[in-house]
């Protein structure tokens, strides 16, 4: 654990800050002879950035990834591939009043006890800006598993208390029709008039993002410490603001009864085994089951708001943090990518470690 | 990811099945010069144990660690500590039974396509008897934290549907006064009322183990992939049952806004800076700021249920799966010794990661 | 890096001393579906022990391993398999006279700077008591290895100054034919004189082990850090009394010039790629190139004399070493099993990575 | 092991081929608040380049190192420290006549065995310009290493068959002295002859650099398997064209006796002990003992020689390798900050393994 990497085959090492010329990514264990698309990483980034709409900042970051290594006429070479994105929005914030003040929730004292000092531009390594950097590897990842049929799905289930209504069925090719990422178009509604109600009262939202990844296999995961659910939820609880994880049925099952909790073993007429339902959300013990993982992510809300708050200085008086900027009221939408990158990235990890398993 | 270790600097390696002669622990890391105090080990592998009251199974274990390397005249050499555990009971149960069938949510189904064999004597390496290693492990942990005046303090707060009331105070010197390990006393009773009756259908029950992490200096975890919590909620989600996991405020936090989460900071008369809330658990950006860290995890129901079950078995036929033996209608009251475990040996290697980073 | 663990995914933990009841070993990664070869294990186990003749010492340990998990019905199930070896000749040596002296070129004083306390009784973890668990994991490996017809084979190629002739052709189907584990008799029969004659003065004799590792395919191996080769020096640099490593013609290849040593690429008449030489050692930018795999190792001589040292203790004050108890002249014969224990390990290991890296 | 990261809790990894815009390096684990100097990592990149002096070749890469992340004022702020260094020599060089043919002791078989697909432009990740970035981060990690006095010096002990007579005192402070980076004067002369005579023929030379690590406490390595000399072994391994890597007296060593070989402990007048010999190279059972650590690192000549060659190509047909561009006859003395950076990586990292093991 020295922070910056993360995964053990398929791995990938971040860097960069959001004040530094750029910031990037180096992916090990790329499948050697895949064609990269390019596309994909713009549009998974495109959905990240900020400023997409109405109801995100209105910063305009155009995240362009450059190929620093690993392909050769556009296919993988196999050896690690390293993407780079230029940051190209330095405008010159007046970051000197948060140079003392310890923001609420935020990472300014934890980071000041942690190293005795700070960069306050911007957060440094805290900022979110570095997730454009997993979304770039986390589309490589989502190009390598499309080779054997493995998608990664994630949606909006809920803004603030706007949820999705319970056992709706979701489809989630809607996904990204609207910009709350909500495959349920009457609760995206919903969900941009709670932004807009909150918005004007200077407050933020959290939220919670869903996410199936179909396609896997039976047989992924490792026995004891790292199950697949254990990798995935430190992948998920690694990205900023998320506070909570569940697989299948999660918090919900933990009140209900074995015989309801359980999940029915069958066989369909081509002799395929499923379970009847999806409790587990596609792994038990530990071990993926051919099922899709269905798991949930629980965002607090933005810690920086549109009014002022109370806080501390270094100096340990009291002092009155003033809103600043335009910051984004939900973070949640535009997270969806995030999610998606951590779960392919875990998945293929695993997938490549059972692999390895196997006798050649 | 190898499957049977955990952590980078204080490093746990576990081994042994239920149905073979021994399990037991190699504990990398351990501080030297440190008097190793077995009856905590024991105190704790007892807490554990099956059989310890009504509640629970029959089966008598009678764990008793045994130290194999890494101490002399009962201080710690600062070389691995490795603890074994025999185990006493294994009395010819007919498992003959169990070989082909696939019990419902059990890792009978996902062990075999994993692995194309499997060993059906009591799960083998996917059984909950692994967890005695990690208690051990935790116990000896414990003692190290103790040294820094760090405490972990775990207990079960739900039991299927019943829950202490929001707001109480808890009182953790309370929580192994009564055998669900609840430290409210009229919830327990309201608990194990609730497990009584659930025994009466055959049925089982899951529920919610709460844990509190005191006196952890500010400046614990890593940035972006390691943050404190994200470790954490790993080796939560890595125990057996385990669905689910949240770090202070978690879900619930993600449906208030900005303004009802962010906790506030504030000096006392002292200087000491501390938050007037503690939504944020304990941790900010990953980081650790000083105060408790609090955390939940939910458990499934027990899937090994009372009742018949319908499943398949390995030639995909249908199958009805009787019950046989005896088994706890519900775990999570033994299982807080486990909670404790892990969150002690996070801790501890966070924090020897951090005292790695201060120029000596 | 916490010391007791070896490899990636196939991956060893070690663990006990030689004063507990036992030492043993965790394999993680094990192949699955493999029948289990406990002779393997024990004829690996019988080279290492001391006592095997008159060259070495008359302690007995009867190393006899006990499969503790991970093996059902004798074959391999790929979960954790787990060997224990008790420790049986634990006879009251007076160790009392240890354990104030650091003796020269032993672990007693880096230790003790290291943990501030010290387990004098057979230098704990220090032994080389600890190397039967690797030999009994790499016997493990064999076995896999086996099955991809790669084979692994050690010899002793020098012991003191007495070595086997350059360019005499080496046929390891010899090595165990004498307890120099010299495949050249000629050569054995110095070795043994040597020894012989340094035996007389109370003084003792280092060496070097040659091996061969042959079938490796071409392409194992990770680019930059993690090249064959240096994880390979790194396992045999592991091993106690190891003070150096090189591969194909290595230190001697370093006084050439580069006509000399290139080894030309040809083609044989079944179309498979060979090089003319093999100077490269079967490795080529970190990657293996399909010739054998050829390393040297070299031993120092053994630190515990059979006469009068002179030293200092923990008071710094002069002490003067006595020679006590039998002990080897030269370790390097029974050394080839570890050598061959070590290697194995990097290769299966660097197999399993290979595999992974395949889309299948 | 995925290949391009190195070291535990002050790790590195590095990115970027030959051919690409830059490379670079991420560097986990600095202490924060020290005052980052550039000029230090500049000359040690000078160092390394090619083009420096009449023996090297005329190639100008003019590596400036730009700090992309990690520093604020010139000071560490601890988290990760990122450099890269832009490829601004990207002359079109055809290196269309490499597509298909396997040079000789090169990675070109290999890389293509393993990925199915090389980058046969500059070697891609095989290239020896990814050591610049090692080095780089090799100089971060001496100005660590400089505030707790430790220092690391390497120089060029032998070229061909030119070697530094034995039993001369080196003083390392004269090895910049000469573009041999060999610091005794009358030897340089002699190898820089050497060079020049091997020049004439079109053929290359190789080398041993020795290296010499001052100031280092003792109790720095780990038992078992991560032994101080282990991991340096490995560090010095992984660069391109070593084969060989020896401590202490090492393979000499091997071929004498034990009274021979083992180092007297004494204390000297201020109650300091140390050794009166250090033919442990300052290692003893893995765990440094607080002399110098000495070692020795064997590169094989260059394989790209001024002469045409023999060789196979894609299709298994003889091709003949013409010589081409200008290439150094000998890279070691270009190679001492590479050893250099490695030993320094190595070092610090197990100095904060070993604070970490400290109860604070």
């Amino acid at each position: 654990m020295a922070g910056n990497t993360f995964g053990t085959l398929f791995r990938i090492t971040t860097f960069g800050e959001s004040h530094g010329p750029l910031i990037g990514v180096v992916i090990d264990g790329c499948y050697s002879g895949v064609p990269l698309d390019l596309d994909l990483i713009r549009t998974q980034l495109s959905r990240r950035r900020p400023g997409q709409s109405a109801i995100t900042t209105q910063r305009m970051e155009d995240d362009e990834p450059e190929i620093v290594s690993g392909v050769i006429n556009g296919i993988t070479t196999g050896t690690p591939l390293t993407i780079i994105i230029r940051n190209k929005d330095q405008r010159p914030v007046d970051y000197d009043v948060l140079r003392d003040a310890y923001r609420p929730s935020h990472a300014d004292y934890t980071y000041e006890k942690k190293y005795c000092i700070r960069d306050h531009r911007g957060s440094g390594r805290a900022s979110a800006r570095e997730t454009a950097a997993r979304v770039a590897a986390g589309a490589v990842a989502m190009q390598m598993l499309k080779v054997v049929n493995i998608s990664v799905n994630a949606y909006v289930s809920r803004v603030g208390n706007v949820s999705i209504p319970e056992n709706t069925s979701i489809d989630t090719t809607q996904t990204y029709n609207n910009i709350l990422r909500c495959p349920h178009e009457a609760t995206a509604l919903l969900m941009q008039r709670k932004i807009e109600e909150t918005a004007q009262t200077g407050d933020t939202l959290g939220g919670i993002i869903s996410c199936i990844i179909s396609g896997v296999p039976a047989g992924l995961g490792e026995p004891v410490f790292d199950k697949f659910h254990a990798q995935l939820g430190k992948a998920m609880l690694s990205i900023n603001a998320v506070k909570g994880f569940e697989i299948g049925s999660g918090f919900f099952g933990s009140s209900q009864t074995g015989s309801q909790q359980n999940d029915v073993f069958e066989t369909d007429k081509n002799g395929k085994v499923f379970t009847t339902t999806n409790n587990s959300g596609g792994v038990q013990g530990g071990i993926t089951n051919g099922m899709d993982i269905t798991f949930n992510v629980a965002f607090k809300p933005v810690s920086t708001l549109m009014k002022s708050q109370q806080s501390i200085n270094t100096q340990k008086q009291k002092v009155i943090i003033q809103p600043g900027g335009r910051h984004d009221v939900c973070v949640v939408p535009r997270a969806t990518p995030i999610v998606e990158a951590m779960a392919a990235i875990t998945t293929l990890d695993f997938l490549m470690i059972a692999n390895a398993a196997k006798l050649h």
